[in-house]
């Protein structure tokens, strides 16, 4: 019964997703044994101006050095 | 203070998502023996395009047999 | 197909998950017209040094007035 | 390796949200002992519509008393 | 930068949870075209008294049709 | 009414919890402008083999150059 959750910058095609589900199901059965039915996965689309790493906002520039 | 988050196809009216959040805030105080006060929820609308099951995009069409 | 994460502080017995979770799929089938079988419920048992509210631990005293 | 998921408000403008995840990154290496480059923080602006506190939406007016 | 949240019911060894991060951060650089640096993942041990579906804990037997 | 949800590796006492709460708390009302009593925050240990970055769990040892 493994469920996803998967946080993910905003801007990825149906064609991209469609993609990214199927193979992640199919390595998830592979390797953990299970029936594809069981599987589900919940995408969310991350703006940039939501997400931070090391205290900055993606959206913002990356400092020059 | 049991936390709540819901995850849900998009599309709900505010009238269903008020009953729906009126309901279960009551049998969770009826069943947990908690205040109403205590009990908060954070419903997530999801596009049919970011859930998937199966490995199938639910936004697709379901494969004839 | 709505599927709950559900946070609630440790100490809950089985008995009570299994009226909890009766009852929150069944309210949830009426208000949201969806069948059972797509209702998901995984419940987390959190310890009180886990969680803070107010900036204070549920495992430190409250302070007095 | 500290990960964030915070739920708040929409509303927020991206200069408050700016000076929130350099706060937070700020006093998580302070008070952990951890390198910024390892905070990672999501945040998620949440309709009224769709927090619901004691069984009332954010979104609808409290009650008089 | 996808971060994943996987809930699984508790048992799986080491052994194939390092061949589950292993092919889904592999499949996630194929169909998303991201660095591997970039895939974080987050696994969640599940107690079959913490998961319900229709209503009914994994820990309770099926009902006899 | 801020909701953090937080993973860490487990292993941090429950003193540096207490301290990170209160700064994490503070930080939060002073730039989002809100009251203390409405931020509630959720720790998450996670065990090193629950957690991978670029394919690896974090409970193995890194590859030597």
């Amino acid at each position: 019964m493994p469920t996803f959750h998967i946080e993910l910058f905003e801007g990825r095609s149906i064609e991209q997703k469609r993609k990214f589900v199927e193979a992640i199901t199919r390595v998830t059965c592979e390797t953990l044994g299970c029936e594809a039915s069981s599987v589900d996965i919940i995408l969310t689309d991350v703006k940039r101006e939501n997400w931070a790493t090391a205290g900055r906002l993606w959206s913002d520039p990356e400092p020059s050095v």
